[in-house]
């Protein structure tokens, strides 16, 4: 079993009967969304909502029930996957593009678990480049108004056409130097009029589930 | 003339030739536009953004050159309505939809002037519901995190069915009993995964021009 799938699995135990539960999206998400099919498929009653097209359609496909949102008044536990996590258990996230909706999901979520390898872990944020989701109008204006915050952002396309995400914006993909403060950081990209979202979790990770290549797990 | 003609004209003073100029929405703003066409025809050069596609599309129709995004490096002047007006120039914007786009402008202006007629002046915000930008998606979940802040939020229909801004986003109109701190409830608003933007424009703004009754204009 990869390492992903282990810390997966480790996290889906936090699932329990009659819960609602926030489905990731990226690779070691989808290993929880495998394993919770596998639970649903002996019997365990949850239902989903998901924080991309793509994990939506995963789930149906694999008999997992999906609420609509009308219907839940939060969300028990969420499990997703991160591309950095510091020590206080800040993380980036936005790799996949699905930034914004796995925000929602987080903050609405009384438990928000976060399963990644050890690669992943950093002292300070910022080696990954910070996705910031914006509104496509005028992006070029809310683009200047982002570099001026002291990082290089790049406009982010896949096989040369600009990338949109799941809600029709864009990415910026931000080089920062290193995050010293990502709170800071975080309040003053939220002032800039055209970003939609950044994918700064700050202060909203309940639990870090860490799968190591000699097959164990642990929590940070 | 009327009121908010009056004000509007004595706005567009302020554009010199060769400026780039920021374009509002709504019906103070659209008696600018005229102003602005009529002096563009008498040889006035100048190159406009818009802040909705009504207004573009009323502004080419008057024949107002409308210039990229990716051609500008900023805007030298943007003139635009609110809704209302504290003593402190902050404003509650929105009533038309056209926030997100509108505060887009004004944050990349280099001079931001906001028309009105005596009855938008308020001693303190929030008379007029604050409207708040939402994500689509899962935003029957940020409405909650949006009604903790001490509001009433409803979401906004038109004809019976949801608006839908240009930028495809929905519109929750929050009814708060007061707003005492607009800089504070600006910065909770914008912590909130979901709020794509909201109508409180803090300290924004450079000039109110008051239009009156008697037919003379005035300067906050």
């Amino acid at each position: 079993m990869n390492v992903k799938q282990l810390a997966a699995e480790k996290a889906v135990e936090h699932i329990e009967h009659g819960m609602t539960v926030g489905l990731g999206t990226g690779t070691t998400a989808y290993f929880a969304i495998q394993r919770i099919a596998a639970r649903v498929k002996e019997g365990l009653g949850i239902r989903a909502v998901a924080s991309s097209m793509h994990s939506e359609e995963l789930a149906r496909q694999l008999g997992i029930p999906i609420a609509p949102f009308a219907a839940i008044e939060g969300i028990d536990v969420t499990i997703d996957g991160a591309d950095e996590v510091d020590e206080a258990l800040n993380l980036i996230k936005g790799g996949g593009g699905a930034l914004l909706r796995e925000k929602i999901l987080a903050a609405n979520s009384a438990k928000f678990i976060v399963i990644v390898d050890e690669s992943k872990l950093v002292r300070k944020l910022g080696t990954f480049p910070l996705p910031v989701e914006v509104i496509p109008f005028a992006y070029e204006l809310t683009r200047r108004q982002v570099q001026a915050l002291g990082c290089e952002p790049t406009l982010r396309t896949v096989d040369g056409k600009t990338f949109v995400t799941d809600n029709g914006n864009f990415i910026l993909d931000c080089a920062f130097p290193v995050i010293d403060n990502p709170a800071d950081l975080s309040g003053k990209l939220h002032l800039i009029p055209g970003v939609a979202e950044h994918g700064l979790f700050v202060k909203m990770t309940d639990t870090v589930i860490i799968g190591s290549g000699d097959g164990t797990t642990r929590y940070l």
